[in-house]
């Protein structure tokens, strides 16, 4: 029996480790996919070799991460709940994918990790592999064996594997970061500075405000201050940069997909600035009903992915809506960061509805007046309507005292 | 002929004014309604005697405004585009109520306003009057008899009509400030800061920070830190308290009812921290289906109120909708001021879906993990199915070797 | 321990009220509610008590399930996936108020039923249930202890519960009738005659058509063919006339809460011709505005009731909504029952927004076009613009050859 | 100057050439464009000529209409207001289009036609030619120079051009035939027998149905019975049978572009019988979350196309959207044509979600009831949770009876 394990090396996924080989007798192939988490991965091939991993498999998935995932969720402007940039949800299509991969080339017939069975990653994780692998066995121990963090806690100790004694539980990418546990369950208490990690407080936050200006090209952003560079690359910067400003921490109550609400706490600097540039960009060039309806297709979009349905036809329909109204998302935006502030303050677009209406406002400004009446008029003409009715007032003069009036001021 | 003016004490409606006296031979009677604009309101009806007015009106509607139409605008989380708080387009239909009740004790026939031809607020007059009262002409000379700001100008010098040189233009009432023209009709150019009044700069907010307890009663906010208050002295504190820390700029492309993009730049520091909090309590207090319904409830509704459909009778029928969803809005939330930033920090309510939710959480503990499993199975079952199919894999095994395995476990 | 039973008096409840009382020693209080299903109640009461039932309660509930159930659907043009008018999923929450109210007046604790564990009806009984009465639990025999048909009926011929042969499982109340099983599973063949008892077939059906004239007051009809009478009457007679013309045969796949998708098959002749007449009054009466919005509404409304969320806060808000645009929604509509067809063929209301415009369309008509032609300006702006730009193609004409022309016309 | 005409041959048109010529001097080229009226094109170019046209152009356009036009309709389910299949409106864009390449090759910098300013095809005309020909004149004589119908009828009379009596307005394509004026304005009489040609009534209709299998290739008609065929020959056939039973007429209110509420009166027997195919082969073989949100996207398709913006980047993107989703709607339905119904019995795809669902719901049979269970409890957890809240209930029961009783039966 060969199965293969998605592995963080930490507690949960050790311990998982090693419960499989010792009660299925099971040949363990560890995987760990690298999507920009800030971990030592020599260690955990280390660790996986200790506890009994018959391979290790390391996988660097930043740049496909950047460029097939975080991408859509930019385009998209994916904020889950207005809040949450996905930055985990994204992650899981991606690492289920490799996961995959590793179990059709090493004839592996079952899959396991180490989701609980109260959170969203359970729901990311087996969906996707029903849609992709759907002759393989999901083993999901945490659950299925009922583990508590007790009996694991113990466990550890018997068999040498180390035991952290940290508060929070924390998921990491290149798009965000996420704090669970402790304190941070009670949401009448604002966050400890000690949880965040990328962004420094307000207070030790620089005096002087720094700007950014973000090259967007068909709703991608393609370059930072000028310099054209990789979409991997640019997050990684402006995380650092926003982060310093402390820009980009979240707090707020979520609807888990499995009915629970919880409140969450994450940091995400480059998501939180590049979605706000993006939202901006498309106000100036996007039509008023394109961008009334994508911000239906764009929460639609978030719902699915939140929600482990990365593999619902759904998602690429959307998409196919998406790609096609991002054609005209081409511009530049500046960014201020300051304070824990990201602020547009100004944008630029060959493709903008604005420069180009503010020339032929010109031009209309001698008979705009007459194109306005008529408009009012027929607008509004229903609503006006349904209410004289159903208030009992009716129009009755038809001839004005005031047309004859204003004819003799012609 | 009588007509009734809505007057601002500025130069075009000055203009206007002494115009249709000059020229329809007209009796005025001018009205303003204080809606907190931060005018002398003495001053304006000095002028309008001044400048030939029959009979002036002063109207104080705050405490209306305020319990009428602000207090709706929070429960519906109104904002625009996602972006403009209402605050000129919710002053509107009050102002146009106002306007038909004196017209309509002072027996006359038609109302007159300052509005361009280019704008929101022609439509907002316009389409009021004829909802309240049909039976009146509607008096736009801006738009209807080609009046430019040179000839007004012109005109103003030789009646005596006190010119001012703002670059500005300026529109106020408690629930915000909009500031147009000059620079800012560049979108790429950042807003100088001297037209800001209500907010100050980052930089010269407070080192530190400033909490604020809102409490909540049916959606409405009903206290400030612990102290109960009417609706109207809780804004007008709160803009003072939040305008104090930098709270409260926006900047955006709006899409006007007539069509034309514009860049927008407004104050409003209780606007803004109040929605806020708002929409994080009903992330507490709402269930995921009444939040989900509700965004789309909520844009309807600031989309009717920007766009002067104010006595559309949607608006009552989602007013429908809101008033049944807030019955459970209750509870306080806290909110930190610093540096720009309205920040929540955290919130409790009787009504928390979460705080329950998280003793029942305990509770399932034990037998949650098959509840998940069941969930997963059958609310990922259609789209992992078509996802299968269309990929040509299908899912062969019914004897998996692991069920035996587990078994042997349990 | 005493279990209250929903009673039909079919195989499954029959077997499942013996089997309780053997396997749980339970007493059992057997409850049948009367929705207008054609059953021999008193057989069934016969019956209940010959299988051991401690008691038996028989409630009418027809007058209350039209009054405060179908009354809502009909506001509410409740079609699931557009098809389905929900009779079942409309008279569970009233069942499950029975059951309730009788388990707490009798002092058990426990309320059964006879779901399998694979339908819409288990989560429909289930939810309402632990909203009512969540210190109850429920017991699901059919799933719980995994009875299958073939065990059912032997241990019915065991017990002498009588084993009928009929291939379709119907479920029946004064909305509808549907009819699940048999040949019927397979979508590619054509529903046999033999499964419809409320409707004729077109052949069958008169030569001659009929017309019916609806009433309605609020969104809910209040008379048949200018008689006024309550809804639960004119819902019966209605059957039986549209039926009678073959009105009223539904046929389509659709989407169980499971997540399965099933063929069903229905007879609605009352509720198919009433929701048409319905709709077209709205039609008549509604601004666009709100027919537009109500439309999301309404499927929102299916949806919940479909899916067994009756109890849902989402529901009362969507309530909130309907009953105040319903409010205009008076008049009588004329519809033709002819060979299967239910054809609207007239309508007329005090609040049309029809009649009312055609009086002052003959107003405008002499300056319509000019409305029209900065309606029309405005309107298509920013289309026009975006479709220009990314096109390259730009208005150059500021001075045309035509209005010169037109001019000397003038 | 040379024009550009949109020329039908009727009476509106005739005069319209005429008194371009005689006002305005005008060279005028005439252009019929066939989308499948039932018209003499050779006499209509023979009145062009003796009207005075310089140069008349026949374009045959039906294929195109039925490939890149009609065809995206049935993709969409396009049914304006839930009714109308669009068939003028659909039609508008692409003669645009045709008068646009005239003009073009002719060097004409003016396009005129013969709307009025009272309904909804001079939005799709005016808005069409500024977006593929913004430099040019729109001239809209009816509208512009006011024409009534009476000096219509004069000015015909004085220069030859022949009037006939006609009550109906009528419009034709292959898509659907549209009939107003007359007694149809009135909404609450039935409209007579004798404005119906495409469809015969019920009476005269066949005693005995007639079975169609329409073949769908991404959701495209591509076969009838078996035969593959052009959409265009497919529709006309359609047409020709579907109409022959009486299937196709429509009778509704119907909201305007300019805001007008009117009754409209079309027949369309291929359009009703071709989406309602198409609808149920979606279901087939659609997820229901793709369903669910393509009904929005279908919608909002009528609504644009309806209102003249064609050319509205949101179409493209809707598009986009709607491609995608229909690589899986393949398959074969057959639909009974009777006495006026279309109705559909049976449905087969090899993309059904419902076949292969049938397989597997068998192999679920024996775990599928926990699967349920869990599903239930977290689908229904929020809402039961704030029902017990709202209502003052909470479970206290955590050790309940039955668990013990049911445990002794395992």
């Amino acid at each position: 029996m060969r199965i293969v394990l998605a592995y963080s090396g930490g507690l949960d996924t050790s311990v998982i480790l090693k419960l499989m080989q010792e009660k299925l007798g099971a040949e363990v192939i560890t995987v760990t996919v690298d999507v920009g988490q800030k971990d030592d991965f020599e260690k955990i091939e280390e660790k996986a070799y200790k506890f009994g991993a018959v391979k290790h498999y390391y996988i660097d998935a930043k740049e496909e991460f950047a460029e097939n995932y975080v991408c859509k969720a930019i385009k998209a402007n994916a904020l889950y709940e207005n809040a949450y940039p996905l930055s985990t949800a994204l992650a899981r299509p991606l690492i289920v994918e490799k996961l995959v991969e590793v179990a059709k080339k090493e004839g592996a017939g079952i899959i396991a990790h180490g989701c609980t069975g109260k959170g969203n990653d359970q729901v990311r994780f087996n969906l996707g592999i029903k849609a992709l692998m759907p002759e393989a066995e999901i083993l999901q121990p945490v659950a299925e064996w009922n583990l508590t963090r007790d009996w694991e806690m113990e466990y550890a100790k018997k068999h040498g594997i180390p035991v952290s004694d940290k508060i929070y539980s924390i998921d990491e990418n290149i798009w965000g970061r996420s704090i669970e546990g402790g304190v941070l369950e009670d949401p009448s208490i604002e966050p400890p500075e000690e949880v965040f990690e990328w962004t420094v407080s307000i207070e030790k936050a620089p005096d002087k405000p720094e700007y950014v200006t973000i090259g967007f090209e068909n709703g991608v952003p393609v370059s930072l201050n000028g310099e054209k560079m990789k979409l991997l690359e640019l997050i990684l910067k402006l995380n650092e940069i926003a982060g310093k400003h402390g820009v980009g921490r979240i707090d707020h109550i979520e609807d888990r997909s499995v009915g629970i609400k919880s409140r969450e706490v994450y940091e995400a600097p480059a998501a939180v600035t590049l979605i706000k540039a993006h939202q901006d960009l498309e106000k100036l060039t996007l039509t008023k009903w394109v961008i009334e309806f994508k911000s239906i297709v764009d929460s639609k979009w978030s719902w699915l992915v939140y929600n482990g349905l990365w593999y619902e036809p759904l998602r690429l329909a959307l998409e196919g809506f998406i790609d096609e109204a991002e054609k005209a998302v081409n511009g530049e935006v500046t960014v201020k960061l300051w304070k824990g502030n990201a602020i547009v303050v100004g944008r630029k677009s060959d493709n903008a509805l604005y420069d180009v209406k503010m020339a032929t406002y010109e031009k209309f400004s001698t008979f705009d007046q007459k194109l306005a009446k008529g408009f009012i008029e027929l607008f509004g003409m229903q609503s006006v309507l349904a209410y004289n009715m159903l208030h009992g007032v009716h129009s009755t003069s038809n001839i004005s005292e005031i047309k004859e009036a204003i004819k003799t001021l012609e």
